[in-house]
């Protein structure tokens, strides 16, 4: 599996993802709540988010068919819907959210939020002319609302335990 | 189920929720990819997501939680989490989200968005004081966001024929 | 969008699925509830769930992965973890179930029941050994399910009215 | 939170439904796959799921409104469906695999089976008449499909490092 998770965060890196770029997102989303975060904590919650299996895979799959699109290799009439990036493909976001939901429900809200604002690195994806990035983008959303979630949990944990 | 559906409508006023609070959000929603909406349309389209039984299922089992609270019937720890609204607490979410994809994916992004951001008659909910609105706000983000979806397919099926 | 139903109808072919072994299954799932229900309206309640734009999506995608698996297309790691049909790759299923609750919740009940079961054409899909179905299984268990929930939900609208 | 998760397993116990009646279940889901597991590793697997603070929230909620509708609490029309467990009602369902997706998506499949085949103490929770247990029955399902997609995961991550 660690073979799986190494890899899986080389193929972000490939498509221009790093997980530096990610956690300055997860501080945003978090901050306002949680006022002792540090950058640290976020990198480590995305970290913990990629060590998923259902993670690995469903980012594994999302970027094969971006990867797939841009080389001409799937077939028409899917390979049009694809590269025009059809308002009303949704398959991205389904495969993105069944992911995202991994950490609990806040993550749904915040993947809706990044998805509909696309602050930072999402916003760069979603309009980058070379290279089709159908799925990535909500894999990226999907990767930040999770590691937020899982700060929330872990936070809020740690209170209980205090108090 | 005319029946269940008027009943639902008037609860929703009961909660000081009013279809005409609706309609501006789905309209600001949409209005970027179909410059000629109309609020009549909108409205129409809350009234066909209102139509549908897990909606209505969904919004008065929500609703009479909330009132629940309200009066005290709720067992405790049940109700302290609830009275202080724990951000912890996902199950007002869960319920939304499950009757807001039945629109198709773009709800949940819609979805989300309306639940950090909060616009109007949302945001009117949320600080309302007297009365606990847990699972109401979650509602509404999804009767709004099921009806923008709702909108854009019609929208692009209509396109779809004329071309 | 016509033109996408027919090319999905004709790759669910082409992958050895039809629409005459699907409708058995959907007659099995409702009979019990509904007696006078004929086989020709399981047949039109497939045809309708094939007419979502979300369906036809989400098919299209899951085959290109498998008729792209089958064709070593796909990068490794990925491709023996989709060729050893590892039990822990749950992408499929997020995505079938993801479009299979589109006509409401008990969708997702028949969905686990007839991915778990295997009846039928679904049975034989799984243990086909020339060809690589990771996605089409799932993919035919949400088209079941979504059309035995539009069968439910029809029926249920009728006697209302009736009585 | 652990007086939380005591109070879940209490109210569990009030409305019939006991640990060790659940192990038995994830069991028989698994020992299929995992010749050597033992009913402790699932007992204990049912506890990991019990920690949950979703899960804990979830069932809190649900038993609460199975409680408010046997004493009448709730109000008309919902009350009536409710008590007559329509078959379209399908919150219940919303609610559990909502939390019960939290596992993963093996979680679902699982799920959808026990729903429909109701072995065990699920189909005791079903055909009881003195009590009200519409939301119950698919909570219990979500603990036990919960419990065996972690016996899975957790079975797959010993191999992988054993091999
Ligand atoms: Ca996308
Ligand atoms: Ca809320
Ligand atoms: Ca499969
Ligand atoms: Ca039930």
């Amino acid at each position: 599996m660690r073979v799986i998770k190494e890899h899986t965060i080389k193929k972000l890196q490939q498509r221009g993802v790093f997980i530096e770029d990610m956690a300055p997102l997860v501080m945003q989303l978090q901050r306002p709540y949680i006022p002792g975060l540090t950058l640290q904590e976020c990198l480590e919650s995305i970290l913990a988010v990629l060590n998923k299996r259902d993670f690995q895979h469903t980012i594994l799959t999302g970027i094969a068919i971006d990867e797939l699109a841009e080389k001409n290799l799937i077939e028409e009439p899917l390979l049009s819907v694809l590269k025009n990036d059809d308002g009303l493909y949704g398959v991205d976001e389904i495969l993105a959210l069944g992911a995202g939901t991994l950490y609990g429900t806040i993550g749904s809200t915040n993947f809706g939020f990044l998805d509909k604002t696309k602050p930072g690195i999402i916003g760069k994806l979603d309009t980058s002319h070379e290279r089709i990035n159908i799925f990535l983008d909500d894999l990226v959303c999907a990767i930040i609302a999770a590691a937020a979630s899982r700060v929330a949990h872990k936070n809020q944990n740690l209170r209980s335990k205090i108090e």
